[in-house]
């Protein structure tokens, strides 16, 4: 088929509004919000149901087009990234939402935004947990393929733990149902697999999103260290105390000191060598004594200062002390990388501190604010490209601070995907066989390799290619333990 | 491979005590729960460590042999039914155990019981969710595999809920780690996809369990209701005013009557049509305030009356009226068959009510208690296998019972899976590009299909055999909503 008679199709199938070729209108698909990968691809087109995302793969798959589905485009890793001669297949026209309350449950398109779910449900006195900072704008699609969490994911989990199931269309433009109707259904449970697959196994066409309560209260607590392992200490403490709180949020110096020149008027303590925000939600009692608690343990670790607040206006005026890092930090003068990985909970404070080995180590600054609850660290690495070797260095840290972080039993990956920047990490991770499985899953679901190609999943071939191999890990032996 | 050369190598991988293969040794693993399906194996294998299963499947692929792996034996589908020439892979000697209090997590191997994880979490207050009625006896291999639920099942969630990561031998005898590490990995999630795949997909040799903070307090609810109705608008409205019971049963009048046969002290209410039973967990005052609000509920729909328990004794006797009602039917006369299915809640009354319309049309009595919290019903069909035709005529009851159920929206299987006896609903309840989905994934698991051959899904050809096609389900359609 040639481009002209492949874009035609496409038009008989959504209509010839709903296909975008010419360069002006596709400009605006070329790149997600990793900037610098971008790509133009053959044709944008928009479908109007489910129907038409069938048709449109099973022309993909006649003419031996690949496409790449499409959100809002605020993927960090380039899983949107166009491919050349490629689709782009965008989502956003499939916006319809309907709210089942006495299932809990909210019946939405790929297209419908985050923030919308929860807005339609707050009337039942019903959210949607997953709040992703992109929530305003990302969509429900994309938030399922990239298994989007947010700040409460320590209490609620990520999006494949708020999801009952889905309608996709799979790599034949066959039309599957996962996990539609009840729980515990029989044959292969490919929910979980599908959410958070970076757009490589299918198109999702409808989700099944469990709705929680709204909680009656909400609290922030601030404590500020005189040292990070303290902070970090206090994590553990409250946790080990069985108080489960719906956000823990660590700030270091360097991070607290920026957002204090961003917003003075926080008057944040930046003596402090690190920060802990504590959001509690609930009953206003159960939050009462978690309070009693949580100040308890922090006065044993040293506290400076505890701030608390109750009402929105003063709990957003906490929270600005960690959400104003980022934009603080993008003002000043360098350039950034964020970085994105996972540990467990137990080694935080050892490996915030070989980070900050590993930044002297490179001379490339670092800033530590993340998502302490669930160890999902985001260090921020300044460096200016103008001199010379600068960014690379900073990259040869970032790729230092994965392979730390994977001897540690973390992940390569906490919330902002492989897609198409991490994928030596992929290899440094698992091991052949397990990329391996990971292709012939693949392939079972999409057998012509056309659903978002060369994303998330390095070949083997690749990881030779970047002469990567598996980072060793414990093998997690079991102590001589007496037997039952 | 002759028969007896592999029987020599199986005992050089393990031992040759850990072999057995003479037929009264190997008496023992000839069925499972489901007792009358029978099959004696060539060997019966107990490795005693991750290597010496990865060497079994090694050569069990060389051999060509087909391997039935096997926890307790305590799967009511014939999950662990041996295959003929194929041998039992018996992973009772696996049951190292560790329990992690700052990670709140258990290490488990696969043959440690399900009760065990419990008792050793108790000492740092904490306890592992899952609980099926087997939990004594049942390992957590065996729960993996089956996806097992309980009564918490409703609070707390299946298996796949409570599982943070697993190790696994793979078709080739390769070993895979799944989820191991932190929250949020990179690369294809297939921990959902393994736990519930009936052994289909490979052997679990590692578990990494959540456990939860046990609950401070624990208080049981009995309310006997005038109708049938009332008692299924209970669960809805308990669940719409934003409560979480623990447990939610359902107990209709055949099944109060033959409960109350079995120990008349407890002096149930026989002329109630439907009882529920509603457990609370958690802090004292939160248990206090849902009582109010559930005995509101409770009032307006006509309650009878209303028992509570507090203390573990009262608990265990208003328990009982949910937990003799199978003992007491069993000790009836007639035979028994004990049907497994879920619906989603909404539906619940209405499926009860047409459930017994269609014990009247086939002249088949039927009893019903079930976890009504999950829509997880259990009908118990009566019939006499001396009269000819009655069983017959009880299992017609039975498939007539699973096509109402999936024509709701629900599922032709709950906690007691697929395996060896359920098959033809497989056919009903999926479509066909969805059956061959799942033999493409098996596949990418065991390209060789010698893990637990002929169960849990199956082939379009066996299908065909059973004439069995897919239940029409409703498209699940949006209504006309405004778009935003």
């Amino acid at each position: 088929m040639k481009p002209r008679e492949f874009i035609d199709a496409l038009c008989a199938i959504v209509g010839p509004q709903w296909v975008l070729s010419d360069p002006e209108t596709v400009a605006p698909y070329e790149c997600d919000a990793l900037f610098h990968l971008q790509q133009r691809p053959l044709a944008v087109v928009l479908p109007g149901s489910e129907e038409e995302v069938a048709a449109l793969v099973a022309l993909c798959v006649r003419a031996g087009i690949a496409l790449v589905p499409r959100g809002a485009g605020t993927s960090l890793s380039g899983g949107a990234t166009p491919v050349a001669e490629g689709i782009v297949m965008a989502m956003n026209r499939l916006r319809q939402l309907m709210v089942d309350p006495l299932a809990r449950q909210a019946l939405a398109q790929p297209g419908v935004r985050n923030i919308v779910v929860s807005q339609e449900a707050a009337g039942e006195g019903l959210f949607f947990a997953p709040d992703p900072s992109s929530q305003v704008a990302s969509t429900i699609g994309g938030n399922i393929a990239e298994n989007a969490g947010g700040v409460h994911c320590v209490k609620y989990g990520l999006t494949v733990h708020n999801l009952a199931g889905l309608r996709m269309v799979g790599g034949e433009g066959q039309v599957l149902a996962l996990g539609e109707g009840s729980l515990d259904q029989p044959g292969l449970d490919l929910l979980a697999l599908v959410c958070g697959s970076e757009g490589l196994l299918g198109l999702v066409t409808q989700a099944r999103l469990r709705l929680l309560p709204t909680p009656q209260a909400v609290r922030v607590l601030l404590g500020f260290f005189p040292d990070i392992e303290a902070t970090c200490d206090a994590v553990s403490r409250i946790i080990a105390a069985g108080i489960v709180p719906a956000g823990l949020e660590i700030m270091d110096q360097a991070s607290l000191q920026a957002a204090h020149r961003y917003s003075p008027i926080l008057a944040l303590r930046i003596e402090a060598a690190g920060a802990l925000l504590c959001e509690l939600d609930g009953e206003a009692d159960d939050i009462e004594e978690a309070t009693t608690q949580i100040r308890t343990i922090f006065r044993a670790l040293g506290v400076i200062e505890t701030r608390q607040a109750d009402d929105e206006t003063q709990r957003t005026q906490l929270w600005a002390a960690r959400k104003n890092v980022l934009p603080a930090l993008l003002r000043s003068a360098s350039d950034l990388y964020v970085a994105d990985c996972t540990v467990p909970r137990r080694v935080l404070s050892r490996v915030l501190q070989r980070i900050m080995a590993l930044s002297d180590e490179h001379g490339i600054a670092v800033a530590q604010s993340f998502h302490a609850g669930d160890g999902n660290l985001h260090p921020v690495l300044f460096y200016d490209s103008a001199v010379a070797g600068e960014e690379e260095r900073a990259l040869r840290l970032a790729d230092a601070i994965l392979r730390e972080v994977l001897a540690e039993g973390g992940t390569v990956s906490g919330e902002h995907g492989i897609g198409s920047e991490k994928l030596h990490g992929m290899c440094w991770q698992f091991s052949a066989d397990e990329l391996d499985l990971f292709h012939r899953l693949r392939a079972a679901f999409d057998p012509h390799g056309l659903f978002n190609p060369g994303k998330a999943i390095p070949t083997l071939h690749r990881c030779a290619e970047f002469g990567a191999m598996q980072v060793a890990r414990d093998a997690l032996p079991f102590p001589e333990l007496p037997r039952f």
